[in-house]
């Protein structure tokens, strides 16, 4: 909660629920990051947060960008990006859409099969494309299922395969999974990905680049590493496995370069217990799990909630307001609000910069997409 | 799969995804439903489907509406329905939003608390209430929490309170959960029902109305009873426990009304395997969890799926086209799909007509809500 979102709040009184981000701190996350670790080059993952404003900071402090869709390439040209900064990083994609994404400029592009190859091959001739290879993701708190990238030994025909076809072999990615708490995690991958490098060189296929991918932390309730000790441990890393060969390096933020930077503004809208013995209160927002909070789900991402209110606290339920039974935020990760807690208090939820307006329904139970400021 | 939905995709061929509903068969859900429940006053659950097509069918058809909001408020009067058939179903509403549905004329009014009692004494007064009570849910496929109701006894001194202040203590609703698929389900909640209505007379206070919730469910993978065999067993359990004395009854139907209704038309993007002896394809389709398929969560709405490919079908895993690794549909759930399924072909995802518009994330990756034609 920095000084410029708390004027903003009390100047404005935006209507609730809102997001309000500030771009200062997108800027020193940027910073940061790139102190951290200054030979890899970032492509900010836009699926985050696309606002414009955060598109356009990022844009003039010299970032790239790894996009998911078309659309999310145009945003980037909109907002000043040229197409050699931008990676079409969906392992997924229509063939009209990397044929259109060709013709904006983009060159790069990541695949982890055999039919995807062919799609790049053919409507995207000449790019460069890197391979993603599966991780465990242990340590992550946003589950990571087996949905991207393809075992080392399918990786190294697929790259062999295209050094055959009308592309460049150029890299292999992973991703450790997102909000990832745990250091050493790049390290396996690190070493899986150093061991396919020297495999492929030998039979004269030679990479240039490891995409780290993204999972650098927000801080939510409970401590994370700094930008610095993941730039240490990947820097370590690095050396550990390449030697003196190391490649070029590109990392991925998203959550890491946006979540601390805003803050969702909610409001109480009802307090009620279930019955006369109940020993915890439910607390309604006004907003909940398709407002915006989708990452609640499972209860993985636990935001720091804070009130006005000081005084005592006790355990309560958080739900959202629509009235569909699955929309509640958290009942078994022992949130604990003040006992004076009032209907028509503020109700502030941290570290919300990222995944949140973009997974907002569109218009669930007939409330509005998620409102949001740039300040 | 109606005739009218096959002959649509086959002139307009619209883009995918997309979802089409068959009007049609709104209509005879409607008629069947009332048929099978001619005491009843049906009360369309519109956060199902908010179409203003759906809207004004059901106008037409004589139905009244359950809303949960005042955009839905707004909805259904647009679409021609005078505020006497409009119920304001959820329990936690804003004060300033029960004063704009009184505005308009709402009359109606859930509650499970004191605080929302007040609330609606306050800003909409001489309004009827009905009072939520919380039941088990067993045999319902969507997950049914604590989120909604209070137990008897505080429902009890609820209304009791509730003759006290500016409301008339009108009646008791419950929810037997979301595709409930045991009729039986609702004679343990009417049982319960019963016993709180004659308690209450002996205490002065004449309830008028039983709100039998929604919970009708559409036909996926399993087979569902009839609209007929819950008409049956309501009837019965309401002779049961009410005697010669059955009170007014509503149904909020709103799976049970448009889910059969709709089928959503998406295409493959890519097949591919993890692994050279991976012993399941991925199959991804244009659509996924954050593009209308919400009700995938946990894999507990299962949809059927067809594709235009006969032959030998073989099990997958089904995801969706973003960048998120929780965007996978059905993993466990043995889906099986043609051998010969090629990246391009249409699949057709049956049964979509409820929930999933509505659920679509706004902007989730760069792509767009789903689209839809109602004909």
């Amino acid at each position: 909660m920095t000084e410029k979102i708390v004027r903003f709040l009390d100047e404005v009184r935006p209507a609730t629920p809102c997001l309000v981000v500030d771009l200062d701190v997108v800027g020193e996350n940027y910073d940061r990051l790139t102190e951290a670790l200054p030979d890899s080059r970032v492509f900010y993952a836009v699926k985050a947060n696309p606002a414009p404003e955060i598109l356009r900071l990022l844009v003039a402090r010299g970032s790239c960008f790894d996009t998911a869709s078309v659309p999310e390439i145009q945003a980037c040209l909109d907002a000043g990006a040229t197409p050699d900064r931008i990676s079409y990083g969906n392992t997924i994609k229509k063939a009209a859409d990397v044929r259109r994404a060709f013709e904006l400029g983009v060159r790069l592009y990541a695949f982890d099969s055999e039919a995807e190859l062919d799609k790049i091959a053919l409507n995207a001739p000449g790019s460069r494309v890197f391979c993603r290879i599966l991780t465990s993701g242990e340590g992550a708190d946003w589950p990571l299922s087996r949905k991207f990238g393809c075992d080392v030994a399918m990786a190294r025909e697929l790259l062999l395969a295209a050094a055959k076809k009308d592309v460049v072999p150029y890299g292999v990615s992973f991703h450790v999974g997102s909000q990832q708490r745990d250091v050493g995690q790049w390290d396996l991958a690190l070493a899986q990905t150093a061991t396919l490098f020297r495999e492929l060189e030998e039979q004269g296929v030679v990479l240039r680049m490891v995409n780290l991918g993204g999972g650098f932390p927000t801080r939510y309730r409970k401590d994370v590493p700094t930008s610095a000790q993941y730039g240490e441990a990947i820097d370590a890393a690095l050396r550990r496995h390449f030697g003196n060969r190391i490649p070029e390096t590109i990392v991925e933020p998203g959550r890491g370069m946006v979540g601390n930077a805003g803050i969702i503004r909610s409001e109480v809208v009802l307090i009620s217990r279930k019955s006369a013995n109940d020993d915890r209160r439910w607390v309604f927002l006004d907003i909940g799990k398709f407002g915006g909070l989708a990452e609640t789900m499972d209860e993985a991402i636990q935001y720091p909630i804070v009130t006005e209110r000081g005084g005592d606290a006790e355990p309560v339920i958080l739900a959202g307001p629509t009235c569909d039974s699955a929309d509640v935020l958290y009942e078994k990760s022992d949130y604990r609000l003040p006992v004076d807690l009032r209907i028509g208090d503020k109700v502030d939820i941290l570290a919300t910069g990222a995944y949140t307006t973009t997974y907002s329904a569109v218009n669930f139970n007939g409330f509005a997409p998620l409102a949001a400021y740039y300040i």
